[in-house]
């Protein structure tokens, strides 16, 4: 099998490709991780010179956590090793003359090849129809391989999820296909599994009988920013709720699997996603944030490229209900938001508080109000924290709520947390699929997501206003508290 | 009810009303935790005028945690406030005398008195009988009262205690008398009902299904110091591990009490003590320090006061088996030394590890020799901690021990954390008993212990010996491994 590597960004000139993927195979490069035998190649449609190319990628480079005296001569390194290509995304002429600059690139000698597709998702389907065709992606798991990395958006809904799936299985094969979630990337996230299965202590209290709700929080304090065209056309419960919190989800509330085999991972996630009951209207909040009085902020219809009358949702609550022996009655509250008071990804496993014998006692809150809490920051500053009741110290019996806790921060200050691309990057190279999503998965997400987005659709209200930098709609207290979730101050992302 | 108050220390030159009792009531003092109407009355057989008492008071009173200023002050009033009286402690005549002084101190009307017995075992039956042939100890629950607080050896066995007990008997009612042990007073043994019962997400684990051992462990890395006299009638068995380590074992095992109530919890206590199993020779390891090769300690043998002969143990290793439906199964590993290579008093629970999903992943360990484990550390820096195995953070997928945990030094590095002592002496004044042991206690944890030290007294073996500064006997590790236990460096006191 062949050690030379050709990674391939097509789209090389997007932001995606500036601020993530050339940085992330940068670390990867600087530390070693790569084969000796490496290459990077930027394919766009600019008319740009190799070294306007590398001019560019230069400025996104981070040094700041490779050795200082290196780091100049690794980015030196790094950047004779990138190529450009000028490629229009959907001309399969284009990507036959690409195929011949990549094969001189690699010496003559066909090296493994990693195609990334980083373009905007209308020319998803004419660029790997193009490629196919010119042979630049050819079908089949044969070394040298050809492996091909695709990210969200999967579609708008189950239906054109569908035509985008079926676009992809005409031209290459499931094996070859690489369906990245960088929020399964992300530390935390891959430490969810870890978690559940390597301590036996979890287990047992891991269902409904002792865990009450479990919330997955995801907030920005940012509004659209740079980004608006595209999120209007998607709006937040496609661009972060479907994906990244259904992918969390699936990763808490799953059965565990029979091994770490990436497919018996999936088989177990994909369970878990076709036992949620597909969402309704009436399980939703939708909101769309506005400016505040006095405030610099603009609000979303203000935004550069957003429509005025737009109704896409900027902010979504929904309370998700798994139909399991394990999860039957515990609601899963999940919540995402742009231009919010708080700016963090969260899961919270709140269990069940039915101990009484205390209830007399003093305590700074009252006991029966205090859960018992298991808390995972995904982002920022990641921890592990569970909640409990303990003696305050000092004369006398008074209860207080604090924490037992893990601060990444703290306990690991000089291990460096790598990018999720990083370590996304590096999977699709070992063939390691355990982090990227089946196809049967995103089918799945997409049933639970698709009755409630017509609905949406039909209805053409729009979203409850809430100003930016406040903590959402208030109508999030009565849907929570609909399903017996009084938390306020948690549900408002207090710390 | 009158709110004037006399606490009368008997004993009050001996080396704990000196240490540890008149600073706890100076603290409770200063503090304003005890009534404006209070006095101090030390009881001894030294002649000694006032000024000298107050003057030998006054060298023991900790300053460092009262407020700077105010603290000469508070301590000059509180020096004003401690009268000394010279008795006999078996002189009925002497104590007659003594409660006309105390009488006379408290203004001509008597005052609540709580009569704290802090002299040598050898005069408690006569001391108890003479205070109450006198009337210094009148029988009854009546008001003002009279209380009497006692503090270990209870006894020497099952036989002894019963003399003891009934001495008391024949002069006090149950309701009249407080048995000490401090060990209940100390901040962390008072959180152990909270942490079970405070806390719903414990009780789930608690049992033997998921714990697989637990392991209650005390150690001194000083010898016996002045106290060879004492410690030698008595050894490490009951000097510790019968009261100390046997009052932690009831509140880690106990099942959860109807209540709050004293006797409700003290009902669980004995019901869980006379679930154990008594302890044979064979269950027991015994140690006694010797000098190591080249160091300057003493072995225990050397020490001033020990018979050249001696045989009494200075550590002890005991496996208790608990004969209750959630403990079926689950030993209980007590170990207590001096001359040790650790000094702390803590609980550890040991979680069962049934994880098999990651054993193939690289580890720091073995994932199969990491098991979950509550730490709570009673002394010194108090602490609970949950052991979990986590990712460690960083590219690939490689496992680590880690804790989840709560310092009280870094949680609460203002709050002072209580003597022990302080703790109880209020609980006597309030007539709180939840922390004093009942007689069923002490007769049910001589029970588990007595069938034992007669044994070794009936073979008049050696210990085993152990180098002072070592980590104790081996032949710990092979016990331990009888039953199941095998993390040496836990057994041996690793952090």
């Amino acid at each position: 099998m062949s050690t030379s590597l050709t990674i391939i960004v097509v789209g090389a000139t997007g932001d995606l490709a500036r601020r993530k993927l050339f940085p992330a195979l940068f670390a990867c490069f600087a530390r070693g991780h790569l084969p000796a035998d490496v290459r990077f190649v930027g394919l766009a449609r600019t008319a740009l010179t190799a070294e306007a190319f590398r001019q560019k990628l230069a400025e996104g480079l981070r040094c700041e956590e490779i050795e200082a005296g290196s780091c100049s001569l690794q980015a030196g390194e790094f950047l004779q090793r990138c190529h450009y290509i000028r490629c229009e995304y959907e001309d399969a002429a284009g990507y036959t003359a690409a195929a011949a600059q990549l094969l001189h690139a690699e010496g003559g000698h066909r090296a493994n090849r990693l195609i990334y597709l980083a373009v905007p998702p209308f020319v998803f389907g004419g660029a790997v129809r193009a490629m196919a065709t010119s042979g630049f992606l050819p079908r089949g798991a044969a070394t040298p391989w050809t492996r091909l990395v695709i990210e969200k958006p999967f579609g708008r809904d189950r239906a054109s999820y569908a035509e985008l799936a079926a676009a992809l299985a005409a031209v290459c094969d499931e094996e070859q296909l690489f369906r990245i979630d960088h929020y399964l990337g992300k530390e935390m996230v891959q430490n969810l599994l870890v978690l559940r299965f390597a301590n036996s202590f979890f287990e047992p209290v891991w269902q409904r009988t002792c865990i009450s709700h479990v919330h997955i929080a995801w907030s920005e304090k940012q509004g659209v920013a740079g980004r608006a065209g595209y999120f209007d056309q998607y709006g937040i419960l496609r661009d972060v709720m479907q994906n990244h919190l259904m992918q969390m989800l699936s990763l808490i509330a799953m059965e565990p699997p029979a091994s770490l085999a990436a497919d018996a991972i999936r088989d177990q996630k994909v369970a878990v996603l076709r036992a949620i009951v597909p969402l309704e209207r009436d399980d939703l909040v939708v909101g769309q944030y506005v400016a505040a009085t006095g405030a610099a902020q603009r609000g979303y219809l203000q935004e550069e490229g957003v429509p005025v009358s737009s109704i896409t949702p900027t902010y979504a609550a929904a309370v998700v209900r798994v139909a399991t022996p394990r999860w039957q009655g515990v609601p899963f509250l999940l919540t995402a938001g742009k231009g919010l008071c708080t700016a963090r990804t969260e899961v919270r496993i709140h269990f069940r508080n039915d101990a009484t014998l205390f209830d007399g006692v003093t305590a700074d809150i009252p006991c029966h109000a205090v859960t018992n809490e298991l808390l995972i920051r995904v982002q920022p500053a990641e921890k592990l924290a569970l909640r409990i009741i303990s003696k305050v110290p000092g004369v006398g019996m008074q209860l207080g709520s604090t924490e037992l806790d893990l601060s990444y921060r703290e306990k690991y200050p000089t291990q460096r947390i790598a990018d999720a691309y990083e370590n996304l990057l590096l999977d699709v190279i070992r063939g390691d699929r355990s982090l990227f999503i089946r196809s049967d998965e995103l089918a799945a997400a997409w049933d639970i997501f698709t009755p409630a987005l017509q609905q949406l659709a039909a209805q053409q209200q729009p979203p409850l206003p809430y100003a930016i930098g406040s903590c959402g709609p208030a109508a999030l207290h009565a849907l929570a508290a609909t399903h017996g979730i009084f938390d306020t101050a948690e549900l408002e992302g207090a710390p």
